[in-house]
């Protein structure tokens, strides 16, 4: 199953509860696409948002983002990792 | 200590070799700034990489990677995570 990372902006000044209130929204939605949320990392400063995922497609992971109500078009397939 | 993510671009068709090779550039480098790099990924297909790192400030993550060769400006600071 692929991994993708996702880019959001728009999370200025987020709390760590509304992170995790959208986070719970993605993974409520994520079964009926075979999607599955992993870690998300956020910088309120800047708004910017990070999110690992697996699932059959960048499209697969958009449609979750979408009924979640945080849709990006910033998505990208991991095909390479190092640790 | 602050945790960061950084994104690159310019990784077009790196291969994993190339990735190991760069990401041991960095890790020869953390110690003289404090950083330590974690985990890396790429998509190759658009040049993206992703990185993470925990260090004392954005400016030794970006000495860190000046010294390595692959410089970013796109360091955030992250202060918010969910798994």
């Amino acid at each position: 199953m692929p991994t993708f990372m996702d880019v959001h902006s728009g999370f200025v000044g987020v709390t760590l509860d509304q992170l995790t209130e959208a986070h719970h929204r993605d993974r409520a939605a994520q079964a009926a696409e075979g999607v599955e949320f992993g870690t998300a990392w956020v910088d309120p400063a800047t708004g910017r948002a990070f999110c690992l995922s697996t699932g059959p497609s960048k499209e697969a992971v958009l449609r979750v983002h979408e009924h979640a109500g945080h849709p990006t078009t910033e998505i990208y397939e991991i095909t390479l990792e190092v640790a």
